[in-house]
């Protein structure tokens, strides 16, 4: 089951730059049985945990994040860039390679009764994720989870997020990047 | 059943400059049963058609237009900002207020077989989804149809649409901008 995943996956090489194999998932959601499958697995994994909300990360993990949300019942909540939100925001800032980003979610999204589950479609680094835990936390809800349909082990995203009390569950892996 | 949907969209006073009453679905998006009636609404319409695809916008677009191919059982295939696509693309510049923006997909992502519904969230004065349409058309596939949850009936997307033979399906309308 999981090679349907893995299969559907198409890899670029040098994208987008030179040796980088980039993993594009855009190949997975043009099959709708292995995006069926990938959202299912999801589900199977955390539907008795007391998840009250799905956050997602702009933007794949929107793709990801908002069909999960609609199958357990639960508000998907968007974690964006900064402009992009209309209403109150806060903000966290984190590293990149060179520079850094800012993630920003609503302040009245969560409360202090929410248990979340964060979604996105690839673990790198665990930057961004890192970054949606702060946002997370910052509103008081709890956050241990984190669901991906790629991890790429070698850039340490997983142990990364377990110092941080966050659980990583990824459908597949690649190696070699 | 769509004052539920209209409902659970907030408006946010001169967001994101004075005199524009900005029309937020991550409010809906908070909503399950809300957002769960506007895709059953979408397949509801769409389900007879033929539909063999379905194309979202970035970046909204994806959180309505994935779950509804998921639902509906066919490829979704997004269209997003420039740099973002790891495989061959094709472009279309497109106005905006000031200035010019570019939207890309995939060149793989369709083929003359296919009949294509667009997504998005808000339709405006339908600059996205006309530089949408044409994308597709380049690839020969059909395209004669886009649904929103949110129409603007003020701002003339659905005249411009209906030039290029898009008919559009909105779920709710709100007036004064």
């Amino acid at each position: 089951m999981l090679d349907l995943i893995k299969d559907s996956i198409k890899t670029i090489p040098d994208y987008p730059k030179p040796g980088i194999m980039f993993r594009d998932v855009t190949s997975l959601m043009q099959d709708p049985k292995a995006f069926a499958k990938t959202i299912e697995l999801f589900e199977t994994k955390y539907k008795d945990q007391g998840i009250t909300a799905i956050v997602g990360t702009e933007a794949r993990g929107f793709i990801f994040g908002a069909p999960l949300a609609l199958k357990m019942g639960v508000p998907f909540i968007p974690v964006r860039k900064p402009g992009k939100l209309p209403r109150a925001v806060i903000s966290q800032d984190y590293q990149l390679e060179y520079g850094t980003d800012t993630m920003q979610i609503h302040t009245d999204a969560l409360t202090a009764k929410d248990k979340v589950l964060m979604v996105d479609d690839l673990l790198a680094t665990g930057g961004t994720i890192e970054a949606t835990t702060s946002l997370i936390r910052q509103l008081g809800a709890t956050v241990n989870d984190a669901c991906f349909v790629v991890n790429l082990p070698a850039l340490g995203g997983e142990q990364r997020l377990n110092k941080l009390d966050i659980k990583s569950y990824s459908l597949t892996e690649f190696d070699g990047e």
